[in-house]
């Protein structure tokens, strides 16, 4: 579209937009870049072919909706905004290739401390920002497309779990939620439950791990365990027992279970050994098994007690 | 990130979000599934491998900034968002493979018009929208990426054009700008050149035939030949001199130079003969010499006279 500023337009554009858009550019490309490849600087960027299943995924980030500014750094919505999308792969078992981000914000955003925070997590993750788009709208906003392959076996997806499986969590639950009522009652940014909140950590490793394992099904705990555990649930026409739910030190149960944002992966599979002992092999933490599945799709329960939807909702 | 609805949580989302997201998949999801391939209803699509380069580029269009609302439907912005982000893949000379979008909107937001404007350019684009994410905001945007493959030869930069080459653009320029002169001016939605501006068409069939021909360089004309060939000129390191600049009936010279949103590709081709032999074989329209590349990198006339960069410019 026209009245924006693809980051290939760099060359040529007023003074201040050329600026602003080259120290961008150098936060955002800190790594190397492939051989054959060709990223900011044209019309698309250029990657080399995938290898297996290629992987799409997109997310939103909106200022004062998905991060209340008056906590929290602008750089935390890019970071998050990217961790997310990424997390994404990684609930597919897939390995990051690339993402393009494509921001919207007022005049007089400081768009250098949001890239700081998109190339961050594009560092950590392994996922090179590759393109992106600037545009004016009222709201600040960051869009994330990442991009994956699938080496070998196939995704992992949601629908694959059969009655009769282990249910497994990569992690204790509600630190994100935990640190995000301590910053509201003044803690430090620096606060590890905090931090967990600002910087979550997409379960790559974990997530190519269980699909090499043959987990049946996966995905991310965006949204918190009360509702995704019953959308795999859902997706793969099964029930589940729950024995137990790990709390993370420092958040409650209702944090753990309704919470979101924990980026933890849900696994199923009907082989625990083989995901415990490809998980040891990679030096990669045990996954905490939590339950199984059933066959009666309405069998929900937690501790023998019924297992509610809960978590994250929207309203349109 | 969790104040958000992925496609996939349709499932088990409120009644009112599991409605509308229904209904709006039904509006996108209006061809077949390529076999092996998982849209809507996971963390990730999946996709077949691609073939050859990927291609991927990102785009946003906000209304009140990309369109004005009391001249257009909503449904315009979703079909120029679509259309604009194709384009840049038709620019590369890349085959589309499918898109993601993100749209943003406050509450109220005709979400079904919106949509049905992205599922029309995606089916006229022959471009699956493959998955998406919808979330709250004051803004109404719609953010889409789109991604390619390149079957055969290696995509078409900007960057590859040498002095002595031809210069050629798909069509005579100017109708999207006029049609908005004109729409502000009183005319109808269906006058030919109003339906020039809200429906562009991404050229792909000519990129694809651009660059089995063997162009040198090649970018979608988005901002303006004023603007976009001293981009390519820029970045193949040549200049130019221009003999004519086709202008659409109806339109004035400004806005064939000036006006941007034509998505008529921009070719350079030290094989003029061979370019329009394979137009000619596809049954394509005929590409319109314009000029031809200089060495001298500061030489940019038409018709002798300096041609002076102009077009969309974006502040921040």
């Amino acid at each position: 579209m026209s009245p924006s500023a693809d980051f290939p337009s760099a060359g040529e554009s007023t003074r201040g937009e050329d600026d602003i858009i080259k120290r961008i550019a150098a936060i955002l490309g800190r790594g190397p870049i492939p051989r054959g490849e060709r990223h900011i600087g044209d019309d698309a960027a250029v990657l080399t072919p995938f290898v297996g299943q290629a992987l799409v995924s997109t997310d939103v980030a909106v200022l004062g909706v998905h991060l209340d500014g008056s906590l929290f750094p602008l750089e935390d919505l890019g970071f998050k905004a990217v961790a997310a999308a990424v997390s994404d792969l990684a609930a597919m078992g897939g390995r990051p290739k690339g993402a393009v981000i494509a921001v919207s914000s007022p005049p007089g955003t400081d768009l250098e401390e949001l890239h700081r925070g998109i190339g961050d997590a594009a560092v950590i993750t392994g996922c090179p920002i590759v393109g992106g788009d600037l545009t004016s709208s009222r709201d600040v906003s960051v869009a994330v497309t990442v991009f994956g392959e699938c080496p070998g076996k196939d995704a992992v997806l949601r629908s694959g779990a059969r009655p009769g499986e282990k249910i497994l969590v990569t992690g204790p639950l509600g630190r994100s939620a935990a640190g995000l009522r301590r910053r509201r009652a003044g803690a430090s940014l620096t606060d590890e439950l905090v931090v967990a909140h600002r910087r979550p950590w997409p379960r790559l490793a974990e997530g190519i791990a269980a699909r090499g394992a043959g987990a049946s099904a996966m995905m991310d705990l965006s949204d918190g365990l009360g509702l995704d555990l019953h959308r795999l649930a859902d997706a793969s026409h099964v029930g589940f027992v729950l024995d137990h739910v790990p709390v993370a030190e420092g958040a409650t149960e209702e944090e753990a279970i309704g919470g979101g944002e924990d980026y933890e992966l849900l696994i199923v599979t009907p082989n625990v050994e083989r995901l415990r002992m490809i998980f040891a092999d990679r030096g990669l933490r045990q996954p905490i098994q939590i339950g199984w599945t059933v066959e009666n799709v309405t069998e929900r329960t937690l501790g023998g007690e019924p297992f509610q939807r809960r978590g994250w909702q929207h309203q349109f």
